[in-house]
């Protein structure tokens, strides 16, 4: 019998971790939401992740349960512990990925640099905040934002009121930052650690638009920082699997922690690619406390670039054939999703010894799909 | 609607075009024999390739048909073919895979460099061939032979005379070589062509053991003679998809086509971790008509490592604990198969710049598994 690992999500995380899980001889199972998700092939169930009875029934008899997405809720996760399911990240840990006012909380007490921020819980606070702190101030909503929903930058608390509805609010400061950077780590349930080199992120439109690995100008001290930001983080908060640390560089040399998610993250993708060990791979071998990969780079420089669904019209792997015929090198991953206007359906990732050169041949090769 | 490719066979080679196919987005279907079979995650049904109605339902629909070995019957295919089925490689190039009398008469006709050989048709042909090149002689059945099966080292001909029942036998001059080298090469239905560096390979019991890449000493005028032979034959024969050519290299030099595989082969392993395009992307790629990708090295050396099945006990899986704490760089592949003694279930690879290093690696990892 190999070990499994049951996923819960099939969105195109889960999807990528099927190739790990092939190589190295798991047997993947996953809880899709619908049929024709992007991991439908793994897929040994359909049903609600909030349903505590369809999970826990897909659950039995894998040797871990680890997750797609952050959205399966507290009482579901504590239940699955009660009854004895091993699942990595638990819920201790999980809890800060999945409320951003407990994450600044948590963060803050373990002396962590997190960007001046307030848990408000109506209209005045905000603008006291906004008033205290030059006049701007990014709100967001604890729960359930992704790729920049739930978040707004302010001048005024009225311009999020209808967001009080559901509760406190957390607002923090407007960071001046030089860049993005996001530093991915793996922990065990051992507590093994393995770190990726830190990488720069750029940001549309709130969605992560291209990732260059390793972050340019990130030798010493400021990989060492990113590092041990991101250990911290895995250990104070009791993180498994991998831990992707969303960083300001701000422009006046520090590093702030903006967002934490607790399973591989777009980020990250480029390691498929460019790295001895995926993320997807580390994932897997880290919740079923294998002993983990290596992670150094493969090339010099990986430069990722996301594919956005644009307008309905010519499927995806239509324009395949120009972007691969034009961009021999370039590795080009399609998560069989339906394309709609700025929805993630694929990405490409392009390694080599000259960064301008690589960031030219992986924008060009993404631009077929536009 | 993604692009589809139908496998007939559900064994390793089958279970490793998974991952290719998860990232390039395109929808596997396998034709297994059983359940369970590696490729038991991709299988869509379960059923005999040498039934025709069956292997026809299989492959309904599917942009593609190819193999994950080359036994189904030249009447099963020859029909899918007349149903409208596209077949690749198609049944006129893999008659020469499937029949090595063919494949010899072929290569002959085209003057590539083949050891010396004769069709036998019974004891005495043998001992007029053995008489006629130095005393000793290697026959081979004409179908049905894998490593090592069906193939005899012999100083007369009544040690195979019961292997004349199934008709005449194949018997070629025992090759003085220093080596054995091996090319890989994809071709489309188009006409692109892309080989890989060619590589040595270490045999052992008439089994593939180790695999360099690429081949020590290999450099200018070999690489560049290897290259041709696999362009000629894989034009010659009319291959698509990927074809491997073994080879031997000969104490005086030459290099002589030993046998073929039209399919992705144990000597392109390697290619999963060492190459920009593996050899199960490239085959997905070329029996699509897709563009094919760049086939340089990752590494400057990459060695493969067959994991062969040891005697029956602890499972695969509670051996990769050693294996991958103490080699970190180690890739290693499991196919998920039952362990039988000197079955192949699964295989390591390592790269790196320093070859005694990298092997040295390699084969410890792999050593976890005896």
């Amino acid at each position: 019998m190999p070990l499994s690992v049951g996923v819960i999500g099939g969105g195109q995380l889960a999807r990528m971790m099927i190739p790990a899980a092939v190589n190295l001889g798991l047997d993947i199972r996953v809880l899709a939401e619908n049929e024709g998700s992007p991991a439908a092939l793994a897929a040994s169930a359909v049903g609600d992740y909030r349903n505590l009875e369809e999970v826990l029934r897909f659950a039995q008899g894998v040797d871990a349960v680890t997750f797609d997405h952050e959205h399966v809720p507290q009482e579901v996760l504590r239940e699955l512990v009660a009854q004895g399911i091993n699942v990595q990240p638990g819920p201790d840990a999980l809890q800060f990925a999945q409320d951003k006012l407990l994450m600044r909380q948590r963060l803050t007490e373990l002396g962590l640099p997190v960007p001046v921020w307030a848990k408000v819980e109506n209209v005045a606070d905000v603008d006291a905040f906004v008033a205290d702190n030059g006049g701007r101030a990014v709100v967001k909503t604890p729960r359930g934002g992704y790729d920049g929903k739930g978040v707004r930058v302010v001048r005024a608390g009225s311009e999020v009121a209808d967001w009080f509805e559901n509760g406190p609010l957390l607002v923090e400061e407007l960071v001046d930052f030089r860049r993005e950077l996001a530093q991915s780590i793996a922990r065990s349930p051992s507590g093994e650690l393995m770190t990726w080199p830190v990488v720069e992120s750029v940001q549309r439109d709130g969605v992560c638009a291209e990732v260059i690995a390793p972050a340019p100008k990130s030798g010493g001290k400021l990989a060492d920082v990113a590092e041990q930001i991101a250990r911290s983080i895995a250990e104070g908060l009791g993180v498994t699997g991998v831990l992707a640390v969303e960083l300001f560089e701000t422009t006046d040399d520090r590093l702030l922690v903006n967002e934490l998610a607790m399973r591989p993250h777009n980020t990250g993708h480029w390691t498929i690619d460019g790295s001895t060990t995926s993320q997807f791979e580390q994932h897997l071998r880290a919740v079923l406390d294998l002993p983990l990969g290596a992670t150094g780079c493969r090339d010099r420089w990986s430069v990722m670039i996301n594919i956005l669904g644009g307008p309905e019209g010519q499927p995806l792997h239509e324009r395949y054939r120009g972007a691969l015929a034009e961009h021999p090198m370039a590795k080009v991953h399609n998560y069989n999703k339906e394309s709609r206007p700025g929805r993630k359906v694929g990405h490409v990732t392009v390694g080599g010894d000259d960064l301008d050169a690589v960031a030219y041949d992986a924008r060009a090769a993404a631009a077929h799909f536009e």
